[in-house]
This record gives C-alpha cells, sequence and structure tokens, in this order.
C-alpha cells in the first residue's frame, strides 16, 4: 500500500472530484466572497487569524458537499451558499481550538495560528467565527437548518471532549473509538449534506439519504486520514507522517495494533504512546507492528465499509450530475491510499 | 468610598434586587433545572465542569433580566424560560474560556475550572456550551431572538480579541475602553433584556427600550467591577483587591490615573501594567495615584451616569412590578461602591 496523494493539495490519480469542484465553481465564488467579508472585523487581528487559516489551501470540502446536495434538489435561492460558508466557518473555528487544545505547531504546512498569534487569539477568533457562522445561519431563515447545524455544534464539542477524556489511552476500544470520531468530524459532514436538501425542501427521505451520506463520508475520511498518517509523505500531507505517532494519538490503526499485539508489543505501545517516549525509532519499529499486524490495511477496509454505506445511502435518489459528483467524493477519500 | 458588598455572593445594605428575585423565583427553578438538564453528557467531564461554573454561586443576574423583561410584556409561554438559560450558557461559555485567555487562577473565590481540568477541557467545554445555548434558542423558534443572540456572541468574541490587541496598552482612550467593555460585557445584559420583549411580541419601541436599558446597565456594572478591584475586600469580591493591577489590565481607574499624571507616574504605571512589575508595594502606590486623581470616584461617575440612561430608557413604559425591580438592577449595581 502506498499512499497517492493528499485531498487538500492535490489532485489525485485514481479518483477525482473535479465534476464537484465544477458543478459547485459559481456558488463556490460566491462562499468565498462570503468568507472573505463576513471574517472581516475592524479589530485587525480577526481577519489576520482568519485569512491565516482560510487561505492555506485547504479543498472546502464541506462547503461544497452543502452546495451539491441543495443543487440536487433543484434549489433556486442563495441560502445555500450562506450555509456553506456557515459550515467552512464552523470547521474553521473547530481547527482553530484544535489546535489549541492538541498543541499542534503546523497545519498543511504551515505553522499554526497559535504559534503566530498564541493560544488566547486562537481561542477568540474561533469564538467569533462561531459566532458569525450562526449569524448566517440565522439570515437564511431555515429553522430546521439552524436546528441540524447547532446541534452539530454541540456534537463536535462533545467529541472533542470525549477524545481529550480518552486521550492516550490504548484500552480504547474499536466502538467508543467511532463514537469519537462520528461525533468530531463525521457530524458537520452529516449536517454539511444534510441541509442542503433542508434549504431546498426536499422530502424527509431526501434529508435521511444526504445525512447518512454524510455521516458515513465523514467517517472513511477521517479514518483514511488517520491510515494516512503512517504512510503518507510530507508533503502530500502538510504534516509528516508518524505526527499522531509523536503526539501520542489514539487511531485505529494503533488500536487495532494494540489489541491484536503481544504483550510485549503492548508494552512497547504503552511508552510510546502512554507515556510519550516515542521517537524516531520507535516510529520505525511501531510502523513494522502495524504491518505485521495489517493494522492500517483493516483500517482501510473500515473506511471502505462506511464509503460503500454513504454510496448505498445515495443509491435511490434519481441520477443527476450532483449525485454522481457526490459518489466521486466518496471514491476520492478512499484512493488517496489506494 | 467604602466598597459595602458585591453583588454575586451577599446581600447589599443599600439597594436590593429582592423584588426581581421574588417575581422571577418560579421562573428561575425551570431554568436551574434546564441549566442541569442542558449541561448534562454522557461525557463526565462535561457536567462536571460546567457544573463547577454554574454552581460557584453567581446570582444569575442575566437570566433574571431576559424573565422579568418577557413577563414585562404579558408572555405567557415557556420560550422565556430557554432564552434565559441560553443566555446564562453564554456567559458561562465566556467565562471558561476568559480564565484560560488571563489565565486566572482564582474566580468567585473558587480555583478556576482551567486550574482543576486544564486549559484544554475549558476551551472545549466553553465550545459545548454555546452550542447547547443555540441548540435551545432554536427550539423557541424566534429568528429575531436568534438574530440578537448570534449577533451578541460575536461581538463578545470581537469585544475580547481587541481588549487582547489593546491589553497593557496604557495609551488606550476612555472611548476605545468604552467600545471594549460595550462588547464584551453589556452586549450580553443588552441581548438578556431585549429577548424578553421579543419572545413576548412587544412593540419596536418597547424592544428598543430593553436593548438600551441593557446596554447601559452592562456598562454600568462593568464599570463598577473595575472600581471594586481597587477598592473591596477579598472576601466580598471572591477575589483579591488589586487582582487587576496584578494582572496588568489596563480598566479605566488606571486609564484615568495614566491620562491625568505626571511624567513619573506615568513611568510607574508603565513599568507596573505594561512590564509587569507591580507587587503589592506596587499595590499601595497605585491606590494612591488613583486616589490623589480621584480616578475610582470618576470612574464611578461614569457608571452612573450610565445608570441614569437605562434608567431613562425605561421611563416611557407602562408601571409594573417588572419595571420597578429592573430599575431596583441598577440602583443595586451603583450602590455596591456607595
Amino acid at each position: 500500500m502506498g499512499v497517492v496523494l493528499n485531498i487538500e493539495n492535490a489532485k489525485p490519480d485514481v479518483a477525482s472530484i473535479k465534476d464537484l469542484i465544477d458543478l459547485t465553481a459559481a456558488d463556490m465564488g460566491r462562499v468565498n466572497e462570503l468568507i472573505l467579508s463576513k471574517a472581516g472585523s475592524d479589530v485587525e487581528m480577526i481577519p489576520q487569524i482568519a485569512n491565516h487559516l482560510i487561505s492555506s489551501g485547504g479543498k472546502r470540502l464541506r462547503p461544497m458537499l452543502t452546495l451539491a446536495a441543495a443543487q440536487m434538489f433543484g434549489y433556486r435561492g442563495d441560502g445555500h451558499v450562506k450555509l456553506a460558508t456557515s459550515v467552512e466557518f464552523m470547521h474553521t473555528a473547530t481547527l482553530l481550538h484544535d489546535d489549541v487544545v492538541d498543541e499542534s505547531g503546523m497545519r498543511r504546512g504551515k505553522k499554526t495560528a497559535r504559534m503566530i498569534w498564541g493560544n488566547q487569539a486562537s481561542v477568540l477568533v474561533g469564538d467569533y467565527l462561531l459566532g458569525q457562522a450562526f449569524r448566517m445561519m440565522v439570515e437564511v431563515g431555515s429553522l430546521e437548518a439552524l436546528d441540524i447545524l447547532s446541534s452539530a455544534a454541540s456534537i463536535i464539542a462533545e467529541g472533542e471532549v470525549m477524545q481529550l477524556a480518552a486521550a492516550k489511552n490504548l484500552e480504547t476500544t474499536e466502538d467508543e473509538h467511532f463514537a469519537v470520531i462520528k461525533a468530531k468530524t463525521a457530524a458537520l459532514f452529516s449536517a454539511a449534506a444534510e441541509v442542503g436538501p433542508v434549504v431546498a425542501g426536499a422530502s424527509r427521505t431526501d434529508r435521511a439519504a444526504l445525512r447518512s451520506y454524510g455521516m458515513n463520508l465523514g467517517l472513511a475520511f477521517q479514518l483514511i486520514d488517520d491510515a494516512l498518517d503512517y504512510g503518507g509523505s510530507s508533503t502530500d500531507l502538510g504534516k509528516n507522517v508518524g505526527d499522531d505517532f509523536r503526539e501520542g494519538k489514539v487511531t485505529l490503526p494503533v488500536i487495532l495494533a494494540y489489541r491484536r499485539g503481544t504483550a510485549a508489543e503492548r508494552a512497547f505501545w504503552k511508552r510510546a504512546i502512554e507515556e510519550g517516549r516515542a521517537d524516531d525509532t520507535g516510529l520505525e519499529k511501531a510502523t513494522g507492528l502495524l504491518a505485521r499486524h495489517g493494522a492500517v490495511a483493516d483500517t482501510i477496509s473500515r473506511a471502505r465499509h462506511f464509503g460503500e454505506i454513504a454510496r448505498d445511502a445515495l443509491a435511490p435518489l434519481d441520477a443527476t450530475p450532483q449525485k454522481s459528483a457526490l459518489i466521486d467524493v466518496i471514491d476520492f477519500c478512499i484512493s488517496r491510499v489506494s
């Protein structure tokens, strides 16, 4: 298994989100304008920090999901642009707070905001962006969309606390781990996809389809990300391979290798992850253990499982260019490691 | 000028919010139940941290404002209880993040959450409470109330960033300082008061009256708080006199004394506030300089000015027990230092 490419920074060879990009290009132009205007403030540090993250080369997958999902049901207004921007702001706010919580130094190949402007500003500008996200949602005027996105905000934070509480705990079960990534990552993908049909006035069935698609896509996305951390290269990822290992993060590859390991291997993982005595020699050993137990390969196979559910969630819907583009996103996510 | 009492912990001799407490007692019972239920989560750290702050003896002035303001216009539903709880959650989330930003060790005479559970958990539980606040607002279903409270959330965060950017800058003008406290403190008082008439379907004039009342009450409240920091006693305040001084906070008493001071005095303030070389001898000297320039007395007189505006904002409204209770709140705030 070799890693091909990273969704955030480059074009994949295997599968492509080109159709999604093309279909949402015009709307994304408006999202980008709205991002710049709503991240503005007379308080200089706010646009500085917001732009640092916003301009740092993310592919803006989440807002594209919202736009395509709204188009899919013939939406004609401009509410989807505001909701897509809200989704991106929620994501940006989460990244700002995450980097503070994880004490991260780098993100997408750049210094994190907290390294340049400090933890304090990162916390507060995150709060500001979250407030601005809610203001935009309110402007759209859909109480259902507000319900979905505000619930996601709670769930994401709850997932982050769950992760913090379980930090460095190698006894975390696979189910407990899925609960964490479902909350901290998949809930926003799910909400992003569901508010599309909601603003377009689609049926409950269609809403449920997009919600399920987003949730399962988000799970696959996170699992592939965790697999990539033990198999990508620094330039592809915008972070270094083994970052999760060095930070002592308990991701699925580690959970599987730990559960399948011998007593001696478990002692190694305890030293490395729980006691933080990991180094680059440790990384080499860890990679060897992961390979021995097929832990990365099985993480990818779990991701494929969720990808299949996402695909079937969309199956009953009419064939549209948007539907086909959303299915491409699943393949694209998985193909990052194929 | 001697400090009599603190709003958070004891009964005042001079003016009382007893009528406000009595009028809102039944509704506050429901607010307290809702606080417990909505601060709940299977993730143990969330209720632990939330309860630490929520049970720490605050008088819950802000939610009482919402409840009384809704009652005043004959509101009969239960939306005001949810909005009042949302307001308290927004306030609690702000305190959690503030303590991280200010690196505070104590609040209301207890260790801050960050000292017990760490900065990371404080940031994330703050985010969770903010998410829960928005969910409750959405349940009420008033887009106008959502607009007011989500705007307040942005403005509060913007004010906090403004304060961070101006931190330790003694050249801050009085106007710039008012802009900060208007955003970081008064905006929530204003929103708390305004959503009362909004949920009760009161007229635009009535809404504007309560909004103005809340804003000016909030300004008076913050200025009195800043004055108390140079004149209260530790037990009254739940923090030590001189905390703001030791933390190098540029509050109005300091701004006035600095602007009115000699070159030598300014050099003292620079050393103490900007360079952080303040100690208890410094505090004694600072208190002397504040007295020489009437800086605390004039801070209180600025507070009275805003208190008068708050009073006049309510003047045109019909006489009701709620109106009279809200006017008592102004007197109560000011009387803390009389």
